[in-house]
């Protein structure tokens, strides 16, 4: 039944999860009962803490079909008023989605940009709200998944709030693992995905809001499926979807988040994922391999290496080569410049970053790649 | 780990589905790795041979995230121009939600609309057709959920291709077990969902559509993760999904769509539901319940019941003790009539059908109500 031999992935998801995880899907509910709908509300309840908040500190958890992007439209074309408009801040292939979606439901969007491996600077924020009154919203992206860089979004939430703005943050794989809270960060609405850091599997996203912001999108959204006031109305009123949820993976998920809290919580889970990627640094550097960012702009969750510079490194050879021996990695997102991408989140360990090292050796020799490669041209 | 007693699902999905396809979840796969994107390739193949077509014949299977209203919505608001004309044909919950999403979207929408106890009447769809040539595309649920009564796609594609318009069929709670043939239907675009006849776990609803039909889509989608069009070229520029496509469901259906081809096909599954359905009717009408709707209209899926005219029936305090059982029904969703529902679709046989019956039987004593019901006011 399996389609084929098992494979660890060092991807930023779909991702490992635990076996645990997956039995959780071996039976069926139904959307409509009441079980389901318990499982449905601890887990809003517990993405709320997650976040460093709760119901009674007004802010609430929406559970929306579809990927993680599907949650960010919901936002998007749910928060911003037909005459508002936003300002987003890119670095990075989301950022660039963000503003794709914006051009797609025809909002006034204006734009910062910053090279890929530069974080947003919080001071050509500050001035570009300061000089537009009108820009009433700032969205960001956390953890830029293109490279692994980590924006400060506390520094730029704060700011937001301070100029009255209302913000929105991406956090699609950086949520569970890297400590963020709404109150400090000043969140207006967060997006995740089931299958992150989590640890669940792929499915349905999530947002967390503050909730007059949240109340204030009744009436805006473009669409029916991505309306996130009117889910959030349906969760209330008889904690069920509108639509048919996706109850496999909300009992995994479910199983994911006691998982997590056994580990620890956001601390725990940070902790082995910094472990992770500190070995996967380590040996990649042996290796030869550069990394694409500034160490101080690394987050621990996926990271991007050049292309090392010899003919002999062919990287869909490479990919497929290591998918042979049962790795999983994945291509690389920037505009210009060639690299691939590691991740290290998911039911992972230092030993798997490990075997993981020793396959990318190993394949670098059959491929005739010398090692230590060569630095990038 | 589960989080309740095993219960069969007598609703019209999430279903009770056999062990095999929910083992198929037991294990992670890469989105971008080739065994998936091979996967995902062979269920757009299967799924268009189930429609009685193929890519040779100019036919296209898209697969999207999220539940089937997601698919609906993602055909309306990618099919219909921006001076585009729509008729929607209504006689029940699923009719008025393309409604809802067409004015979501401020598509030009007509509408006919039918008793929900009433088939939609092709000589008034052709007379609406007539009048106005502005109307471009007929949209029409083949079989409506709210009731299980089904709908005559046959005769009204025949008749919009006739006079030259697109045809556009919500096919979800039909599609695997009523046998329908989109060339025969003269179907453009026909929206079904993973987890209905065909037996998979929810998670993604899929589009059959006629090629040329798709291509005219370019440039119209109002979203962009709906966007049938891209999400069309995605799938042909590499296999993969857009956006993180729900691994787990999409190999839940791949074995789900095995276990239909060895029960027989669309035939050998439209003969167990027959059966079900016809045990499920014997049984009902025994007990003295009475169906919504006259034999003629209602298809072997899902079935409406009165409630009996007894004080003593509540149908929450039915629903809770039948839950306790281990067996789950569904509410109604008519306007003014008060009645329930019963699914006999999923991993079910006439036995199932029979233990409910009994337990409906032992519940209606438990609640003092007696039996046979007394039929509706």
């Amino acid at each position: 039944m399996l389609p084929q031999p098992v494979k660890r992935l060092f991807t930023p998801g779909p991702l490992t999860t635990s076996p645990s995880v997956k039995e959780a899907m071996l039976v069926d509910v139904g959307s409509r009962d009441d079980e389901f709908i318990a499982v449905v509300r601890d887990i809003r309840r517990q993405l709320l803490a997650l976040g460093g908040v709760s119901q009674a500190q007004g802010y609430e958890a929406i559970l929306l079909q579809g990927s993680g992007t599907f949650g960010v439209e919901a936002v998007l074309s749910s928060a911003i008023p037909p005459q508002g408009k936003l300002l987003i801040l890119i670095n990075g292939a989301y950022g660039e989605r963000m503003l794709a979606i914006a051009n797609r439901h025809r909002l006034a969007a204006d734009v910062l940009r910053w090279d890929e491996n530069q974080i947003t600077d919080p001071q050509a924020v500050r001035r570009r709200l300061d000089q537009d009154p009108t820009l009433a919203h700032v969205a960001i992206v956390h953890c830029e998944t293109t490279t692994g860089l980590l924006n400060p979004v506390e520094e730029i939430g704060n700011l937001a709030r301070a100029a009255n703005r209302g913000f929105i943050v991406d956090a699609m794989s950086s949520f569970g693992a890297i400590p963020l809270s709404l109150t400090a960060a000043s969140i207006d609405f967060l997006i995740s995905s089931a299958n992150k850091c989590i640890e669940g599997v792929p499915g349905f996203n999530f947002v967390l809001a503050r909730k007059p912001a949240l109340a204030a999108c009744q009436g805006n959204a473009r669409t029916l499926s991505l309306d996130l006031f009117e889910q959030w109305q349906g969760l209330e009123a008889n904690g069920q979807f509108r639509f048919t949820p996706p109850t496999h993976a909300l009992l995994a998920f479910a199983q994911a988040l006691r998982e997590l809290e056994a580990e620890g919580g956001v601390a725990g889970r940070a902790k082995r994922y910094q472990a992770n990627h500190a070995a996967l640094m380590a040996g990649m550097t042996a290796l030869g391999f550069r990394c694409y960012l500034p160490p101080e702009h690394q987050s621990w969750i996926i990271s991007a290496f050049h292309y090392p510079n010899d003919p002999a490194f062919q990287f869909e050879d490479f990919y497929r080569r290591l998918a042979r021996h049962g790795m999983v990695i994945y291509p690389g997102k920037l505009g210009k410049v060639a690299c691939f991408r590691i991740g290290n989140i998911g039911r992972l360990t230092a030993r798997d970053i490990q075997e993981l090292l020793e396959a990318v050796a190993a394949v670098l020799r059959e491929m005739g790649v010398r090692t230590p490669v060569a630095p990038p041209r």
